[in-house]
């Protein structure tokens, strides 16, 4: 992908100002909302039962994160779920914490299953925890090789049947048989909460913008990753702090310049299959 | 009114530190707590039933604000609310993302109804779907016309018969007859989440030092627009990241002497009713 | 307690990167998360009776937090508390609020008798609220004297049976017999929520590579308060929203050097009990 084409998705989320509902954590809700706000996107954040079906109705995009997940919550989140796909809006799934605790990784696998899921977007472990990666390839190394996240990325959309988005020191988007990798990103995103799951609201954002959503997540983790670099290059070590504040202001700032100088994406299409 | 007399009630929030009880959105409840904690009062955020009668007891103002509502936080809103009128404290509903859902407006309706509010605060679309205004008055925009917000505020206390604050590009507090409207602000504030939110509590800080419930909302928001425009003084489009710290920085350090610069209101009465 | 031991317990938990597990309240989840992953350690928030044990029981130390409680939540206190103490792993109970209700003073006061609480960290109103302070000791200032929080915090780890940390402008850490004063910190941690709650996360942190309860919680409040100092620093009168910034930074930084310079406290042993 051409830092062209990325920055006319951001330009689309931009126009579009898009209404993302978030059903996710406590944790990093007032984070996520901000980086949605940051980024041209419109939050909405809301578990309640008895309004999921109405805002996802009312929505362009539904993020499902089970970061603080509780019986209610996943209640609201198959109903959101089945609004937005009447609706035809994405959905984004994040499975925070999947292979922590088996609740978190049966309520992960249940939303695959049931739901019309656009993208799933974890990190290493999380989604080797869905698809059970670690009992059929060992040694893979999960903690964030470069190639791996590729690798765990195309077997996981090849056994789920979606595309998946892997993050860590290099993400990569598969849907199986095409895959990037982003090279874009910071380690420092590794030391505040809730990056990943702000990835994920942004990759919503991008989808409500392009049918290609292999493309589109590649793209929103390509600007993501690039909105970290220049937050830590105005934050200049003096820490976490400082950095989470330069990341809202980056996913503000960042344009197409931006993504000229600065977007590092590879395209690797497997025809073995 | 004057900057000195807002002054006078900003001196006295910090004075007398009053407690804050908010049963609020897990979005901006960190965000909220830590700008009234800027600018003087004392916050407590608690919302189960078990204990919102006694917080309310113990408090000088209630916040109920509807922004990730659930059914048992709403039983804990009609608790504390008649704990609050009891005790004789002023009660501020923020009916977040009323018209989005009919959950939204039908509990802000109820709120309304059964409780002794002493002023609502939202934004344009938020009023104007609690008191029905599109259907009865079609062309208002609702988006942020300076004449609008006045309109509708004053619109919204003649058929609520209570203050009614609708905050915007321009603020307008009224109570159907005395309109103040607030020109202090700055459009950054709509880049971060909970800057509406942050409002109605600092507006219910406040009402704690007067029962002059117009006046004394206006000199709030007055206060809080002038804070707004420190903060991006300081920020200089740095990002809305920078914005939200300098929020909060200048909700601590706005005196008399920024009013005094900055305050800009105007006060219009209706004799015509 | 010197300042080389101080730092040995924190360079330890920098290497082993302990899991802390956050059973805590909505308004600080984000700032102390984000407060544990820049010291060093990793959060995990989960309040799910669902998988209350499981998280306990995959963490190195578990944190119990009433800040904003309900049954269901108080549920997985306990279950989690059990399961903590199966593992052997310490468990902190921050009391928040504790004497503004009687649903959290009762709260507390039954986790402290149903769990095997390791460490107790609040402010002396909450302290004094759990061991019933006030009624015996009249005239006792609870709002920070330098020498009450030593005794407020001697007297309830007497009465508890456990250590105390009861922190104010200076903080005192005791069994009952012996007793540390940490000199460090500064006034602008009470212009920020959490800070008192980070305190107790910080401890917990420092918990998982000693089983001397007082000196690790003492290290950790001598090192949180050196950080604060270090953020002041920094922040220079800035306003609280910088401060935050800066502490977050500090807690990421603050290493041997820092606290050589700055690690102040004093030991008292009570030979006459």
């Amino acid at each position: 992908m051409k830092a062209k084409e990325a920055s006319v998705y951001l330009e689309q989320v931009r126009t579009q100002n898009p209404l993302i509902h978030n059903i996710t954590n406590t944790v990093v809700a007032n984070f996520n909302a901000n980086g949605l706000l940051a980024a041209g996107a419109s939050p909405v954040m809301s578990d309640a039962p008895e309004e999921a079906a109405d805002m996802a109705g009312a929505a362009d995009a539904l993020v499902l994160n089970i970061g603080t997940l509780h019986p209610e919550q996943v209640e609201s989140m198959f109903t959101a779920g089945r609004a937005a796909s009447r609706k035809g809006i994405p959905i984004v799934v994040d499975p925070v914490g999947a292979g922590a605790t088996p609740y978190r990784t049966d309520t992960a696998r249940e939303l695959l299953k049931q739901l019309e899921v656009t993208l799933l977007r974890g990190n290493a472990g999380e989604v080797s925890a869905i698809t059970g990666l670690e009992s059929d390839m060992k040694g893979v190394d999960t903690s964030g090789d470069r190639k791996d996240t590729a690798v765990i990325a195309e077997h996981a959309a090849q056994t789920l049947g979606i595309p998946v988005a892997v993050t860590g020191p290099v993400d990569a988007v598969s849907d199986g048989r095409e895959t990037y990798q982003i090279y874009n990103g910071h380690s420092m995103m590794a030391k505040i909460t809730g990056s990943g799951c702000l990835a994920s609201a942004v990759a919503a954002s991008f989808l409500t913008v392009s049918d290609q959503v292999v493309e589109a997540a590649a793209a929103a983790l390509g600007f993501y990753g690039t909105a970290a670099e220049r937050a830590e290059g105005f934050a200049a070590n003096q820490g976490p702090g400082t950095f989470q504040v330069e990341l809202l202001n980056a996913l503000y700032h960042v344009g197409e310049l931006d993504l000229r100088q600065s977007l590092n994406m590879k395209q690797v299409t497997n025809d073995d299959e």
